[in-house]
């Protein structure tokens, strides 16, 4: 069994490990807040969630999958299940008290968001990601090398220090902080001990700069710099993170009773949900997995006895945190489904359409009638700043080639293409720095539902575009580490890629048209200079050729039959 | 009398000459086409009038004139009136017989749009354009040292040789081109030999590259270049041009009975809407007239004994165009009220209101809370290219800054913030070549309008915007020019500057608000760095500093009280 906690909902999905299919998957949103979500509306940088949530959906989500799966696979048994796998969003922590118990969730701080779970999407620590990076770049330039540059605000270490910062009896309540990916195998395998939960290797080398290499998480006296409570707080962490195939502990009697499941069973590390999301979908060396969605994350594995180097501006590259005995290498764009949400939402005309729906298929429509570089526009995919391989929050998007008759689809398909420029640019870093993507698989929403965007990117990647097989790859990935952490005496597996072997696929491909690859080439080399131009100090030359390539281009593709 | 020849209908204004105040307008629709357009489904470059319009609208708009001045002044003579003055649009030239009869009328042409009008907005012409300003710049530059650099698709030659190289039959069958602000004068005036018609000097001066310095038109070695057919053509258009102030003739008993008109009354020589509008909104020396409509023309006026400098990117400097003793200068921005539209019929959602009106009006409610930068937006105004500084039409607009949470009516603040740096962009470039701009005039739709727009021109020029009295300025300029074609003797001007005296004046003035300065002229720095980048080949540097700036600047003013 897999289980996937996301910003909005809890997914519990069961895994036949005979064949591999998905017998049954069930979904419950988060009862608190906005979709899940505490919001501050003094605030627009806060988001939080209520730890309560976790476990109340879990139940009916873990409830829910049986019962499907006992009405469609007649001789279903529960007790069949010997292992579950848990994958979150992160970085997602939480502060707890010396008995384990989220602050959160005491009578004293009910009311105090500070003292729930800080959401991967807060951006309320801003200030102190900057001092981090700051004093990274003087102190351990070696912590910054392997996260891409910078430190984020979405990130443990600033969510730690802000929490300090602006609600300090908060913070001198907590004993210590625990990634919600770490904290529900703790509560399911019964560990109320904060020492002793078994911390994700994932989680803690790309949001914690942990990393075995310097001895963990980063030293004393790095933390006293950024503040001596920091320092004080390490030792109530943790000294080790481990990766997702090892056993976070056994389900414990009480909550096998609650989720109708055999007690003993058992119950992997966890991990975050992109990185999980890419074993789902296959991840394994030399290939890419894409997780599209409302921003995207870029997951590739890269050998260990191979060694390594560090790549500039690719956000987070840490031993294990995908596959074990592999360095997982995680990038991503900041805003992808997002940007064009934004733009149906606040810039397109009732004349496509009723409701958002209506107005995406139609903007789908005009636009797919068009060539490539027909409208004369381009775009710069910065709406929400850029993760790699600009790593740049104080960014913003571009529109350049507008007429007095530029129509809304058409700006609908220039934000597509940047993104897929975008997505392009971060492989041609990765492979410029050694890392060869032979093959791309895709999931998450985007890649399932929208084939007009799927083409694009296949032609502006000019490689095939493959679609995993499965639609909830989180889940299935985390369904994995479950068996795997299961022993093979159970499961049949004692290697993930095993697992993945029978367990993920590919249903779908698109192929790169040879007829748009010209002009794509020319548009992506536009791209880059504008790229380049707006987003880095070292560029520098004119910019006089832009428009009017643009025009030619479009001249060009208007004529051609 | 005035009568104002315009895109889409005719005007009559009868301006009393006792105190200047305007006794009755008429407006009557050209009934052909298209709102007055004759279209061609198969090109969109196609923009043509029907001549007979021009005829039986004028017709009907002096009647209704004199019918109003008759009902709110009692004692109102029609026979009281002493001249008339007639401005149209230009560059809008028409091919007529050896007897003076346009093409377009006859019945074998009746049909062939070749044959009618050629509106100033048709752009069919852009590759003889281009062929026109090469061959100039190899062996006349100094023709285009007058016009700004580049002879444009709109203009006079740039037609008769389209018309040549697509329709031989109508170029052979044409006698004579001649644009309707002479060819109308003449109607009325009874002259039917094509040699003879008193050749406005605004439109030759400013659109067919006549000049008294070079001995008028182009030389027949130039034309010859272009087309021997052109150089054959030249004796049969004109040898000398001149300004309004001078007779065109006089009005034929014919056309005074049809019009209830008194016969022999003056009929003035004919100019262009624009720069009789600026004569209408009281030009001077150092006053700018802004006339401000889908497109905007800047018109100003510097004293011939002062001699004077060519503007690089200034559009067109023509001794006597706008005042006779003066050089009128002529610059613009190729569009303006055209850019806010398209963006409100294309990209502005219904939650805005339910049509045009509704939507403007909502979005400058909206746009209107905002602070300056609040928004984060910067924009070129290059939709439709730029006519000035730049005059270069492969260009195209851009914007920079957007987020996820940038709404239409930030864009449209930052599209009307875009026209005002443009329209800046000429006052510098004017100054910077020693023409001083004291006081700046608005006229035309958006100045009597738009208050909102109005204001953030007064802030980012940084200079009182007025607004002209009359709300018909060409048609009042046209009536100056009636009266003073007259003769001091019935009117009491012998000078374009009296009348002017009497008849112009401000209704209103948009004073900037100090505390929007430092902000604008932020932003007009990142605006002369996006248009120096963009438009021009010498501009080399970096732009790391745009979006980063646009963000400081927007955090800066959102925190301010």
């Amino acid at each position: 069994m897999g289980l996937d906690f996301g910003t909005n909902s809890c997914r519990s999905l069961i895994v036949d490990l005979e064949d591999g299919h998905e017998l049954a998957v069930c979904v419950i949103n988060y009862p608190s807040g906005e979709d899940g979500i505490l919001l501050d509306p003094t605030d627009p940088n806060v988001a939080r969630q209520n730890p309560e949530d976790y476990f109340s959906t879990m139940e009916k989500a873990v409830k829910g999958a049986l019962q499907q799966a006992r009405d469609t696979s007649p001789g279903f048994d529960p007790a069949s299940i010997i292992g579950i796998g848990i994958d979150t969003t992160g970085s997602s922590p939480g502060p707890v008290n010396r008995q384990c118990i989220p602050l959160g969730m005491l009578p004293e701080f009910k009311d105090n968001l500070n003292a729930k779970v800080w959401l991967w999407k807060d951006h309320s620590s801003h200030v102190e990601a900057a001092q981090i990076t700051e004093t990274a770049q003087e102190m351990r330039p070696e912590y910054l090398a392997k996260i891409g540059g910078t430190y984020s605000s979405e990130w443990f270490w600033s969510n730690i220090l802000h929490c300090k910062n602006t609600s300090p009896e908060v913070f001198k309540a907590a004993y210590s902080f625990v990634e919600i990916c770490d904290y529900i195998p703790a509560v399911l395998s019964g560990e109320t001990r904060p020492e002793k939960i078994v911390r994700s290797v994932c989680a803690a080398g790309h949001k914690a700069m942990y990393n075995d290499d310097w001895g963990g998480l980063p030293d004393r006296e790095f933390l006293a710099a950024l503040d001596p409570d920091l320092e004080n707080l390490r030792d109530r962490l943790y000294k080790k993170a481990v990766p997702s195939n090892q056993l976070a502990g056994r389900l414990t009697p009480e909550w096998a009773g609650k989720l109708g499941l055999k007690p003993g069973i058992a119950i992997a590390v966890g991990a975050l949900d992109a990185h999980m999301g890419a074993v789902g979908a296959g991840v394994k060396e030399r290939t890419l997995v894409k997780i599209l969605g409302t921003s995207t994350c870029d997951i590739m594995v890269s050998p260990k006895h191979k060694g390594f180097v560090d790549i500039p501006g690719v956000c987070g590259i840490a031993d294990g945190s995908v596959l074990p005995g592999y360095y997982g290498i995680e990038a991503g764009q900041s805003a992808v489904g997002d940007i064009f949400l934004w733009f149906v939402n606040h810039l397109v005309p009732d004349q496509y359409g009723k409701n958002l729906d209506e107005k995406f298929k139609n903007l789908e429509i005009e636009a797919s009638k068009q060539k490539p570089g027909e409208h004369g526009l381009l775009a710069l995919d910065w709406n929400h700043g850029n993760r790699n391989i600009l790593a740049d929050v104080r960014l913003s998007g571009l529109l350049i080639g507008q007429t007095l008759h530029t129509q809304a689809h058409e700006i609908y398909r220039a934000l597509i293409e940047a993104t897929a420029f975008g997505a392009l640019t971060i492989i041609d870093r990765m492979r410029e720095y050694g890392v060869a993507v032979e093959e791309i698989v895709n999931c998450g929403g985007l890649a399932s539902k929208n084939s007009f965007l799927m083409q694009i990117y296949a032609d502006i990647i000019d490689r095939p575009m493959k679609v995993s097989r499965s639609d909830q790859t989180p889940a299935l990935g985390a369904a994995i580490f479950g068996a795997v952490a299961a022993g093979k005496e159970l499961s049949g597996f004692s290697r993930v890629e095993a697992a993945q072997d029978m367990m993920t696929g590919i249903k779908e491909v698109y192929e790169p048209k040879s007829k748009n690859r010209q002009i794509y080439q020319e548009l992506f080399r536009l791209y880059g200079q504008l790229h380049d131009a707006f987003g880095t100090r070292e560029w520098s030359g004119g910019m006089h050729n832009v428009m009017k390539d643009l025009i030619s281009i479009r001249e060009r593709q208007r004529k051609r039959p």
